[in-house]
């Protein structure tokens, strides 16, 4: 059996990421971790007419260069799984349009990139596909006016609301003989403690990134000890201390292993970032740009990546509803030669 | 490798429907099929205070049901994979909220129901999960003021418009003894043949429909004749005949085998049906409850089942965009006692 306790693949056949991207937006060029993409675009709509053509191009730009940084050729790949936050994840269909590669559209909301790798990993490892990608985007401007008000409203926000991440992320996942290896994934449940403001997606998110992160340490047998970072995907500068608060009650101690992707994104002083970075290319973003590189350098050797996703809807949050969250584990550890 | 052609999984260790459910509305009820319908509710509030919440109970219901039928209990399923149309597969999600099993959130529109069924047999075919859930649902009230307007509107459509079914399908899947066997899936790629109108599903859906049946044939040496029935999903009567004839002009002669779950759900008289039924639980409600019927009645040995996705959204629409569309393909067989 390949599925260690109760929801965690293990991989025995060392699926690893043979090319990775990470493309991002103007804010994103302004902070901390500008060196660490392949592609800033100064130009928020990226040369094209419309937001959601802005992310799309986000997108296909990104799936297209980790496909070339693997040496491959987009016939060569198996499969695309894609998802994105805009309805219909209109994003993702859109960029396989223009493919041809099969696809498999998977919605998270920003647990995306790990619920993609993850199965990508799976795919590879178990015969089913000789190559994978998975990819995800967000933009600011195509999720403020879905789940908010259009920008140019100049609407106030709270500290602690997040900035959705303009940018993409892909990950191609193969066997070879070196990079990053992807050792387990531990698919998250749906967990909802009972918040109700769109405001406090940080807080709300929070359980769920702890209750996957203690299933993962359950399932497998390993603990904080055996990774030099435990990452979260959006939770930022409100959810993460929460998030460290749950797993230490469960006697589980993170201590300064534990960080957060949408806090390491934007420097605090910037403006209008809030309490951090969200959105599927948050994490997707940070982990296929600033951790592949720490990776490859040997900086870093085993990294638990946990990308947490608020799964509210502007029509559920109107109805009065709570917001149902949940968060995806992929363990990725520097790769040596196979034995 | 499990793996057969370009985009065919091949399943070599029987994974098999060891339980399944159907659930419909009003409508369904009084369509040829209603005897195949588990559970059939009058009230399409069914109990709740609005629609979104009715969807959600329906989709719950049809889970637990085919678990329940499975011989199962909740805390033995590894996985649920579901998805629906609607924003944010918002109806999928919360009902996974009530679960508590390890949640695969996918989109492909009404393709949703047989791209969980793939993945479903997928992972237990390679041994990453035992049991797994397949479930999808769609409401004619929800879809309609998220798509077009409000029903309470009365807008007019035209005749090429399809009608959403109410209703909702799981299947799940594991090793067993008997029961339906999963032989094959192949994953479609996203085809756009241009057409814009989003009261044309059906012509737009037909190209991907093809593309993926003869992507089937080319894959797995299969021909027609392998099979008792091929049917699309939603497709209905103004795009399953476009389907076939795209089908011969490929030398591939589907003759009296070929129909479409669009076609079979309403009878063409009764009222505001259209070209027929759509949504992910028409395809999912005749093929978890008509189709399993008649695999186990031994009327059916071999059955192709092809869900069509039309991959568009309101915005998508408004921007002036065509229409991407997809289609995935379950092989089901009869299933004897495993060798």
């Amino acid at each position: 059996m390949a599925k260690v306790g109760k929801q965690t693949w293990s991989f025995k056949n060392s699926p690893r990421i043979l090319g990775s991207s990470a493309v991002g937006g103007p804010k994103e060029g302004e902070g901390p971790l500008r060196d660490d993409f392949d592609v800033l675009h100064d130009d928020p709509y990226v040369g094209q007419k419309n937001w959601e053509k802005a992310e799309e191009q986000l997108l296909k730009e990104s799936i297209q260069m980790a496909v070339k940084k693997a040496g491959l050729q987009s016939d060569q790949i198996d499969m695309v799984i894609a998802g994105d936050l805009i309805n219909q994840i209109s994003i993702s269909n859109f960029s396989a349009r223009s493919l041809g590669i099969p696809f498999y559209g998977i919605f998270g909301a920003c647990s995306t990139s790990m619920q993609g790798l993850a199965l990508a990993a799976q795919l590879v490892d178990s015969g089913y596909a000789y190559y994978a990608v998975a990819a995800t985007s967000s933009h600011n401007a195509t999720a403020e006016r879905q789940f908010r008000y259009p920008t140019e409203y100049g609407g106030q926000k709270p500290p602690t609301a997040h900035c959705t991440v303009t940018g993409a992320g892909a990950a191609l996942v193969g066997k070879g003989t070196e990079g990053p290896m992807i050792t387990f994934a531990t698919i998250g449940k749906v967990i909802d403690m009972g918040i109700k403001s769109p405001w406090e997606m940080g807080s709300a998110m929070a359980p769920a990134a702890a209750d996957t992160i203690l299933a993962h340490f359950r399932d497998t047998g390993r603990t904080p000890d055996d990774y030099d970072l435990i990452i979260t995907g959006d939770l930022a500068r409100v959810g993460n201390p929460i998030a460290r608060d749950l797993l230490e009650k469960e006697g589980c101690s993170v201590s300064e292993k534990f960080t957060d992707c949408g806090i390491l994104i934007y420097n605090p002083d910037q403006p209008d970032v809030f309490s951090g970075g969200s959105g599927c290319a948050c994490c997707a973003a940070v982990t296929y740009g600033h951790l592949m590189k720490r990776i490859r350098k040997g900086d870093l050797k085993r990294v638990l990546v946990v990308a947490t996703g608020a799964l509210l809807s502007p029509l559920t949050v109107q109805q009065g509803e709570t917001i149902p969250c949940i968060a995806h584990a992929v363990s990725i550890e520097a790769g040596g030669e196979t034995s």
